[in-house]
């Protein structure tokens, strides 16, 4: 069993400049993750296996990257209990529009907590699975409080030149 | 404190009848909710409340529904640490296009989970909140396995001009 | 092991009044087929089993038809051989734009033909398969031929106000 | 109490290579402002304190740009009667369509004066707060007279490979 | 010299049911208003004779509706140093988003401050025209504080089958 | 010979409703004209041979109209020296924007000058071959003259409650 | 009285880069034009007095370019008889599709035969022009019939890799 | 007669850098096939010549591509009774979705299965072509399957920052 609370899966090792950002959120946050290379279309098997399994692995969360004709939130969402969060990553032609779409538009049924098109969405998918935790993990929910009070607290009150 | 795990809010009594099918799933699987209109345009104060208010108050989800220039599921986002689930209501001209990336495209550093516009929305925020509550709550397991069962063996194998 | 050519397989009975007019083509045009309710997402392990086993059960083209989130056509797809043609079904808000790019932005490595959004689409469906099974069928090959010289010869060459 | 008329608000510092062609125009028609950083979404709090504020801080007109899912308009209009206009900043997968709907698709009620998206949109906000104040104040008045002047006059009559 | 201070121009009679609501909604705050039918394109000496000549009729602002290639709003700017509000009518094949970008997408240079499509756009359009006025008009002032109280107060504070 | 200086041309006999109001103008201006299905996709022959032989059958303009994937303008443009003029026809699911790119985004060398979508594109269409042929026959020259004044003494001044 | 039949006219000196390109393909065709900025938000009486004056001064066609919320074709349309032709220049942050919304959904009275984003577009405009200059003028025509014979002509049979 | 199977045809030497990747994929399945310029619009009856001759030229699958107003596909589709294969190809203003558009929403009666914008649709449509071809030819049968093995086998498991 995984002692890792959170699972980040993704398409396709191209995804993973953008999925990072979720892997590094949970680093600042001080939370247990394993990052997986999961693909819907050329592994389908893994992801049935993944995604069967994950709730026995341990996990509690699931992240899910994906771009283009993005199959691979819902299809995991589709075989496991466990909450999922899906990010969908900026394809080339259209800038992620298809992603997003493909993701957030599922039936009921079945949900995927969609984010942001990109590294904003990997981001918050962190985040979002640092909150749910903190539900039930006073440590987590302490690093969540001072994740966000350090941001408010980076926020500037003036614009600068110095910046452009 | 209120004995609801789920806040149903939403921006106007206009959203109820799309809202209104999140608060029915969450009554099939036995969770309590609380469902309040809070504008965050027309009330801000009350959002301002409301969310900041939301966990002390003993809320541990919150789903949010808004349309249009859908202000209501990032803002509550911005003011409390709890998970919020966001769902796009159908608008007149743009049919929700406008509420989904309102809502979805929220900057890193606040999430918003976001669900498919409309009625699936709204039923799927309702599981996915279930399915966080389930982390810690077997009730809720074990209505979340049930309610997909079901949904599962209701599926026919043949489609019937019946039904057309 | 079925003696139909072709599976018609779809995410819901919804999608039925659709996939019907790719049923009715293959009729016109003397082609065995058999249509199925195969969920992407409620019925995952009926999904996999049907796709692993499609080839096995002597079909040589399949047909499928979601909207939405539509990952049925995907999926299959990358469980089997087989040439998978893919029927958007018009979605309510966004009026099958999304089944669309969920459906024909594959990556690269498993294709899905996709067909227009719609009635239209179910139709060319059937006959895309019929076209691919006439390179090795007679029989169908020239009942083609006939549906199109049919086609052709039915366009009047002036437009007429009794029909409107 | 401020002696600037305007003030133009932003959710962040990189909104400032946009928003600063609002404080230039402002500045080429002598008109007084103040720039901020207010994000709705890290700094609620002072985004609630300086909208509640605006009006008896001696603000007439307020400039608020924002980009992504932009709250900050709308939900500083929520707070002060002070007219409002809105910038859609340009975001990076959508080009700034979902600044754009953000901002402008506001319900009745809560108005928000959308100017285009990017610097253009920037500084059409100056000079349509200008416009405003320009209702009482003769010399922002004969400053906007100038300023359209000048630029008829700039136009050329024929275009020139010169500048390409 | 017309006691109106806002002008509503349209360019036609069809966009009147929309227009009506910035009528309306100056009624209801006791603004003086008189609304006008001036095709840009059907009449445009009209438009230029009204656009030139609209600040020396005693106007202080202009609300102006049009949809598809909506080039009445724009189009005024250009003629008048007047603040002009720009209302996008709903169009029939692309519900409108033609006319928002027709209205908002201006040149740096020449604003109209952009509302929403249809008949919200068209209320928010006079409360905009109205905050503006009340920076010098007192009446104006406590009528918007009314109209606001008002709306905020008919905010139920739960939903209601009742209303479905 | 035809006595007809335009061609009005359809895909469909589906396509009459809309292409009428182009027939309907041409009436109304006394311009000569014949009205044919020449479906591009069903009857390409029938497409080949009238575009081919379109300059010396007499024709002078083509007006031609075909929703979704539109392709009898573009096609019949690269047929014919003649200008040819394309009208969107509205499609079902997607309102004309397929068939409005289909028609317009031609690639340099082959040009369709394109109206909007739906009826005011095929009035529009009627007038702007009529505009042509006014360039060579002061008949067509006066009509339209005539039919442009009566338009703009058409339009009312003041929108009247009495036609909503 | 001008001695070209073609008046080329941009709202700018930066849409140069664009419509150079019908100005080249007139020059490629012998077609006499005359290229002029008349912009119609910063210049909108030149625009005027150009339009109502364009026949007078001999011009048989009129090619206007512009981007953005481009009114240009439009208003220009409204206010001259000669048939008018729109290119859609390209903007930074929609990339012409509000261009070509703005200049193509023109309302039912008042055509402009619009073409392509960009480049291309311009070059059609220009063989638009041409065209239409060809039904009276056997120089034109002659050159046209070359101008396409040779690009047919260029057109490789096979691809070829030393292009890449 | 060709010994090849597949032909690769489109609109211009400017498409082959991305239907190289059918090509090239063509190649790795040893799967026979010829590549051809044939425009539609430029060489109208070199693509008649094409389509109606290219059955009894031996080809079993046509893979077209193109891209704007891209009617090549559908034209192909509708001058043969092989299946058609359609590649939109990334356009310069609009991404490709103008291409895909205009090839995917074909009119019931004439099919074109649709991939993917771009790179991933062009190697897509080989595939599939391949698919097709299985269906009676055991060497391409076998070829698919190791290519489909190799790129299941290629996928790794953990995302590696070694390859950012």
């Amino acid at each position: 069993m995984s002692n890792a609370d959170v699972a980040i899966i993704m398409g396709s090792q191209s995804d993973w400049p953008t999925m990072k950002h979720a892997a590094d959120t949970l680093d600042q946050l001080g939370v247990g993750y394993e990052a997986r290379i999961v693909s819907a279309h050329r592994t389908p098997e893994r992801m049935y296996d993944f995604a069967k399994g994950a709730k026995a692995e341990g996990f509690k969360v699931i992240i899910a990257g994906a771009g283009g004709a993005a199959h691979l939130p819902g299809m995991t969402a589709s075989l496991t209990p466990l909450p999922v969060f899906g990010v969908p990553v900026e394809s080339r032609a259209l800038s992620g529009e298809d992603s997003l779409l493909s993701i957030v538009q599922m039936p009921g049924g079945i949900p995927v907590g969609t984010l942001a098109i990109g590294k904003a969405g990997a981001t918050n998918a962190a985040l979002l699975a640092a909150a749910v935790l903190a539900l039930s993990d006073q440590a987590v929910e302490a690093a969540l409080d001072t994740y966000r009070a350090e941001r408010t607290a980076a926020v500037a009150e003036f614009p600068s030149n110095d910046a452009l």
